[in-house]
């Protein structure tokens, strides 16, 4: 590939600002979120979506694989380049305009390069929030590209719930441009076309433009770290708990012992909020919201919290064994530092898995009996989302455990989740991180052929150049 | 086509009872719920998805058209034959069984077969229902096959919202039977597949099972009708009810005065609730639920319906003119009737149109002005679901109004609204009624050609035989 000579026909074509080819400024669009770190041949930065398509158009032309990136803060190398230095990342950071914020309709058109942190500074004003819940801070196109769920799913559904319209450049001569956008909430019109490109990691598109669902901000919000009485008892308290607080319930997250342990110890700032610093082998933290004001004479939410949990203490079979009303930062806080926490505990291998709801704490029991049997070196550290059955199941060893010596260990390790969480409990190898270069080897394993082929024939069909870090 | 042998063939696989060819027995199955009346080769009635496979691949590879069927209460002419006499039906009415209940997942395996009201009787003793109301009793199948909304729309969103995966049997030579049913809450592992099959009337594959999520049945509920102060507050009403009640507004349904007096004219049942049987202009049917228990000392909800209603009618630039608190079931009848009281005016032509939220007043004023212009003998007789945009725009005319003679009224009738509707306001021809027979003129008129292209190859790659009563 004579690359200088496609820098400057791109240059012609988007200007200055347009295209990145100096290896200090191309690095942080090569080097991801968790570990990777590819070689990209340059790096083109279109300002609109017209210049989206001219460059998706000139590299389908010119045989120049494309990977699409927006906050790359995914984890599963979906949109960086590999390492051969032949793909080209098309950023999506200069799509980063808010067009229109429509508080009737209780939407807002964005584009692809927008973080979610300014969406939701930017409609606050209006009583309004993007009601997915991370601890990253992704821009609107990847987290689309993902289908991101998170921690508040339970109340408000992932992304793809909360996507009323995108805009496509599809990877063929033409750079051809799809309008999806038109934000009705009822349009049953033929093929949600939308539907294939939410989720799939840019292999069939680049999401460019977007309009968004909101939802009312939250005006009150009460939290409650729960001591499960036993790990078999969690599936009756998370029915007691929606049964109790109905739509308040916004979050039942699982947080496993050794997860908050690593928190603790690596992030300085959390206080540790159990009873003489005794952290339990299981915890959960649920969270209830309302959205509507408190009205004089009605119950506060952290007193309605109160209420629902003593009387769950009290009840026969008790499935609590003790819970604390706490503050909704400092619970949070330690939330959102699990993940952080577990990176620095030592060598991380990460999943994303999902359950029906009743089968998580099944496959968690199974799995830590048979990793304690063939994986000694590893600590279970996971930690996730109960209410919808996701489970970030992540497993650290000391980096100076003799047995991570064997070349083939983390692979051998890998395909045993993998052969547990999909075959034995009919789980999902990725949740809610994707697929990327990361899941490949599980895509290719996992999916059935016929339904393999209708993905490579719809490729062929939308964007049949090279596209994306995964391969259909 | 030789009929006969084929429906011997049929009968050997299927036994007697999986095929009927009686002109009596066949016509249930080729009536529609409003007008269309076909003509079918033949019904056959396989009992599982296996003979579901079995018939389809035997009509693809004998050139046999089908139109697979559920519930048949559709509005589109979606699931009945054409009047040649040469498409088979294939219903899908002994696909009745539900499989498994689960509640912890809050998840249900059911057949295709399986009708809306005896679904939701098998789970109510669990204290969960499926969160899709209308005034028809579908069967699950139909339900999917036109991604229905209905009247809690704002609280639940759609069918598709609540599928959780479904199992289809696509029309190619085999038959190929595809497995989407996991019944996972996050799942991201490629195409989401299931989405394809959803709203598209059938013509992709036929859905034989699903598994659905399900709610927690609501436990109190409180309805008023709401006068607006003007058509011009509504939005703005809207968002004052939103704002007030959050997540426990159930439905904002818009409700024509020329609707209710036909529903009140019409249903003898019915108790006109107005105050001196005063109808007015527009009426807005707010429901609010809760599905968790009352607890003592917290207020009823119809005491905060009508502390809300006071506040907002007291307000500077109040919304709200009048407003009235009754039980939820008198006023459910009346919003409930109004299809059947429309339909009993006179000649009616409907329109499943939906909007941006802020749009759909504008619509209908403009509208309503140009019709008086143009079509004097209509009277607009709308409602539909404002906290959603969709509205069910009712045209009516007297039987004997003599402009209806012209042979041409009601194609330049229907295109007016239909330009009106989607050049002009951007909105959808078709809400959450689907494609089918009906509204074939219109997917082909507003259907861009790339989209169209794409939905033929789709088409063509899913199943290329003779399938639904929509043409891509």
């Amino acid at each position: 590939m004579n690359t200088r000579h496609h820098i400057d026909a791109l240059r012609a074509l988007l200007g200055d600002k347009g295209i990145v080819v100096e290896a200090g400024d191309k690095q942080i669009y090569e080097t991801g979120a968790r570990y990777d770190r590819g070689r990209a041949a340059f790096v083109a930065r279109p300002a609109n979506t017209q210049e989206v398509s001219t460059v998706v158009g000139y590299c389908v032309r010119h045989d120049i694989g494309l990977v699409a990136q927006s906050g790359n803060t995914g984890l599963v190398s979906g949109s960086t380049p590999d390492d051969t230095g032949t793909q080209a990342v098309l950023s999506l950071d200069r799509l980063a305009g808010i067009t229109e914020i429509d508080p009737v309709n209780r939407s807002v058109r964005a584009g692809a390069g927008v973080r979610l942190s300014a969406l939701n500074t930017q409609i606050e004003a209006d009583g309004l929030f993007f009601p997915i819940d991370l601890s990253a801070d992704p821009r609107l196109g990847g987290m689309i590209a993902t289908n991101a769920g998170g921690s508040r799913f339970l109340r408000y559904g992932d992304v793809r719930a909360n996507t009323l319209g995108i805009e496509v450049v599809l990877a063929d001569e033409e750079g051809t441009i799809l309008d999806f956008t038109s934000g009705l909430r009822k349009n049953n019109v033929g093929v949600d076309w939308k539907q294939i490109f939410i989720g799939t990691c840019g292999a069939f598109g680049i999401i460019t433009q977007c309009v968004l669902n909101l939802e009312m901000s939250p005006c009150q919000s009460a939290t409650a770290l729960l001591v499960p009485s036993s790990e078999d008892a969690i599936p009756n308290l998370l029915v007691a708990m929606e049964q109790a607080c109905g739509a308040h319930l916004s979050a039942f997250e699982g947080m496993s012992g050794n997860a908050i342990r690593a928190a603790l110890a690596h992030v300085p700032s959390l206080r540790n909020p159990f009873e003489g610093g005794a952290v339990p082998d299981f915890a959960i933290m649920a969270e209830i919201t309302r959205c509507n004001p408190q009205r004089s004479g009605e119950q506060a939410l952290d007193s309605m919290l109160e209420d629902v949990l003593t009387r769950l203490w009290e009840s026969d079979d008790a499935p609590l064994a003790n819970a604390l009303v706490g503050p909704p930062e400092e619970m949070w806080a330690l939330r959102h530092a699990l993940s952080e926490g577990v990176k620095s505990a030592g060598r991380l291998f990460a999943f994303d898995l999902s359950f029906r709801r009743g089968d998580v704490m099944l496959f968690l029991a199974h799995m830590k009996a048979e990793l304690a049997r063939s994986f000694p070196a590893i600590t279970v550290c996971d930690f996730g989302h109960l209410g919808d059955g996701g489970v970030h199941f992540n497993l650290v060893a000391r980096p100076d455990d003799p047995a991570l010596a064997d070349p083939g260990y983390e692979r051998s390790l890998r395909n045993l989740v993998m052969a547990v969480a999909v075959e034995k409990f009919h789980g999902s190898f990725s949740a809610e991180h994707g697929i990327g270069r990361m899941n490949q080897v599980y895509y290719d394993r996992y999916t059935p052929d016929p339904i393999r082929r209708l993905a490579t024939n719809l490729k062929r069909m939308t964007s049949p150049g090279a596209l994306g870090a995964m391969t259909l």
